[in-house]
């Protein structure tokens, strides 16, 4: 099995305010937009981002969707490649109406902080030095520390 | 904010045994390998997966992770060009010891199933002949009905 990550699918309780964060909020313009079942957002080469209806997710995967008060066990992570950009970000998802925390530096090097969507999936906005940061953003400043 | 994914985190209960199950099971190779807290794949350009212990996790993200029985609401897609590949790399993954549900014809015309990772995350594992489907596996023949 090659290493490919082709789409991300986050299942959504309510598809219109999921696609209303990205689209009004965060200013993002969707690649398919099927109201009321699935709206799909390009986010990077050969990487689609998609938010599908929660009931008919979990009609398809083999089971209902996990119910609960916890955070969902995973992040998706967008990198940038200063640290003020770090606060850019987490500005603007604040102004969308998201709950954020930090950021901070972190002891590996990085610094980051994270918002939660309309349905709880937490992004992490993170600068990182380290050699994989750069790697995903290019043009990473590794001397412009926070 | 750009429409950029630069990494997807998933919280294991067990770093080692979803490192087994990626690196021995479906024939991987790490990026970055810290025993006991992460292991990292290249996927995709400028896109890495982590696997990163639970209880860091819990501790950095803002609260404890989700507990329960149901399917964590996200899945991960593995596009690839042919629908006999589906059949290949599902079978890998019952090999490595996955659950597997499909493949099958969708009604949107393509060909998908789902195995199920150590920690229950499903990937979908997909022949998928429409425009975004070609946009991410560039040699998609959608002339290849299963």
């Amino acid at each position: 099995m090659e290493q490919h990550v082709s789409f991300v699918t986050l299942a959504v309780r309510d598809v219109a305010r999921s696609r209303s964060f990205y689209v009004d909020g965060l200013g993002w313009s969707p690649e398919l937009d099927v109201p009321g079942e699935v709206v799909m957002f390009a986010v990077g080469v050969r990487l689609v981002l998609s938010r599908w209806d929660r009931a008919a997710f979990g009609a398809e995967v083999g089971g209902p969707a996990l119910e609960g008060d916890g955070v969902v066990p995973m992040t998706l992570a967008h990198n940038v490649p200063t640290p003020a950009e770090v606060r850019t970000v987490l500005d603007l998802a604040r102004a969308a109406g998201a709950q954020v925390w930090g950021p901070v530096e972190r002891e590996w090097g990085g610094f980051t902080g994270y918002f939660a969507d309309p349905d709880g999936f937490r992004w992490e906005v993170a600068w990182n030095p380290g050699p994989i940061g750069v790697r995903v953003v290019p043009d990473t400043d590794v001397d412009a520390r926070p």
